[in-house]
């Protein structure tokens, strides 16, 4: 069997083998084994976010993008109306999303390079009342811009409406207490931060708003509601799970907690991000954001200017090395992604950040000297 | 790592090793290699219905439900109207998530032990020019029943209207030739007859079909005509595809086309039927279904009269030496389903078969008996 590349990516992920091992077990989705699995599952994610008693885990089948869809379609109501913060392709989703639902939807946006300004959040909830929901990208993957979660989160809460998050590319490593940040739904995926395979997402959402959104959903697959009461009822998911996803996320969140949980998660992501930053920064890339709204989780580098430069070329030079990156996202400005976590370490990223030098080197392409060039010239 | 229990349910399955196997991978969702095993995936479900040329694969996260509200979401438009042909609980989930998408719909029902009524369905197109769509599921889990697909798909054909089958528990052994049988949708998931890992469900839609269903989904993320345009553009899957899963099908798929494709694995499920089906009979166990209507997928069986059997108890007995059997589903009679699906051999089925003798037995609740012992008598 081929070694598998090494995965820069916003997820999926490299992942433990251990994670993956954990999948080579057949279940039966009904049985008292599996409905054990579940309930680990569903208490973990709350261990997580601080969520018991006040939230209920409600995992689902499919990609991120199915669990915002659902929670939107579950708790936004056909005479709501929901205020997206947007400076990112995935604001932008949750603003597509609720159209297609045919919810009421407005939007507040910025530019990809600047966070949400709270201030301007409060201003317009004061102004509006029609607003019922807000909803903002905690970590904007499309930059890794992070947006200022607990500043908002207050500014709603002091508005009286409900918040919702995509905390998919942060929930399991960025801070996330919901005993002290009031937030309606927290939506996450099973393969970014957690370091699961992809196949679940999963919202938190408080009690109080979970009993209220019955029939509310247009979907059947995607009621949340539903597939809460289902899960309190006897346990089961309502159609068919992965179970072999479950099961490696099960064993993710145990190699979580056996690194030291979120903080110790979030040092080794800071670690990697600082060590392919300077790396970076040695061979001449510039980081598209300004490192005041940076997350250490996935970084947007400008594409240098030079003509000759093809991310193509980079990308494949670099997967024929076993180094699998990321184009970029961004609207306006030519750009490629790294990202930071994962199942990698420093060394990882040291390693990376060498054979970019390499390949850019082979093409002659090397945007600025290599620090130990100029270490030479000082010499 | 403990042994698998064998699994006899309709899905999850037991699958082979090597399909679990192929899980230990990571693969970035953007990268060639796996834009290639997309490629891969979507030929091999087509070759399997014979749908090239006519039909386009498109498979999506998710479960069996996913699909089958995708479908509809997507090819049933608001003005239209879904004529479902329902005998079981899977028929009836197709008129309720007609219902929650808004779509006009209409049913046709059956006593959950009776096939569908071709003459009866071609009456009812005749007489309702209105109706412009017609559901059908082929093998209905519910019960086992086996539906009349070549006769119902010839007469929708005839009267000109759309026609969307849930192949879920067929598709794979039970024959399926698109060439011969006009089906606008063929609905399936990975984890049935295909003896994948759940996780992806997938249609096979007609190109005049789907061609035609742009904007008309409510949904984002079941919207299949923005998947399929997502495919046919970079070959790559709009929202983050479960990699494993995808793996797990693709070696799953060669394991089909290794055995001998659908002929050869119907056969083997025959013999599984078969062998189980006799079995049962000579420990006094009734089939719920007539013979004659009965698909060798999953076998319904009564619960015996005797007050102290509990299924339950059975479960758990059967649980404890290795073998998960499956509760039923019926709305009037109590039974319990046992599965014939998944990489089980005969002998699987003889063994469970003799283990539930052997719990009847301890337990004093042989209805009948076994034919050991008759034979005995008759020496």
């Amino acid at each position: 069997m081929a070694q598998s590349p090494l995965l820069f990516t916003p997820g999926p992920l490299t992942t433990q083998l251990g994670t993956r091992r954990a999948m080579l077990h057949d279940w039966g989705s009904r049985e008292p084994a599996f409905i054990a699995m579940t309930a680990e599952l569903r208490r973990r994610l709350l261990d997580l976010a601080r969520g018991h008693g006040s939230h209920v885990a409600i995992p689902i089948q499919g990609s991120g993008t199915f669990i915002v869809e659902a929670a939107i379609g579950t708790l936004v109501k056909p005479d709501d109306v929901l205020l997206v913060l947007a400076n990112g392709a995935y604001g932008e989703r949750m603003i597509e999303i609720a159209r297609r639902l045919g919810r009421k939807v407005e939007a507040l946006r910025w530019p990809e390079d600047q966070a949400v300004d709270p201030a301007v959040v409060e201003r317009t909830l004061a102004d509006n009342p029609a607003l019922t929901h807000v909803a903002l990208v905690h970590c904007e993957t499309t930059s890794g811009l992070l947006n200022p979660l607990a500043e908002v989160a207050a500014i709603v809460a002091r508005q009286q409406r409900a918040f919702m998050v995509d905390a998919m590319s942060s929930f399991g490593a960025l801070p996330l207490d919901l005993r002290q940040t009031p937030v309606t739904a927290v939506l996450a995926s099973s393969n970014k931060c957690l370091e699961g395979v992809p196949g679940i997402a999963f919202a938190a959402i408080e009690k109080n708003a979970i009993e209220f959104a019955k029939g509310v959903a247009p979907s059947l697959s995607l009621d949340l509601y539903d597939q809460w009461r289902g899960f309190e009822g006897n346990g089961q998911w309502r159609f068919t799970p992965p179970v072999q996803v479950v099961a490696a996320l099960i064993e993710a969140l145990r190699a979580l907690d056996a690194e030291g949980g979120p903080a110790a998660r979030l040092d080794r992501y800071q670690k990697n991000f600082r060590t392919l930053a300077d790396g970076m920064a040695r061979l001449g890339f510039r980081l598209f954001l300004d490192e005041r709204v940076q997350a250490p989780i996935i970084a947007t580098f400008r594409s240098p200017k030079d003509a000759r430069f093809r991310f193509d070329d980079l990308y494949a030079a670099l997967a024929a090395r076993g180094f699998i990156i990321y184009p970029g996202k961004l609207t306006r400005t030519q750009s490629f992604r790294i990202g930071c976590i994962g199942a990698l370490q420093a060394d990882d990223l040291r390693r990376l950040v060498a054979t970019i030098g390499e390949v850019m080197a082979e093409r002659g392409l090397l945007v600025a000297p290599q620090l130990d060039t100029a270490h030479h010239c000082s010499g």
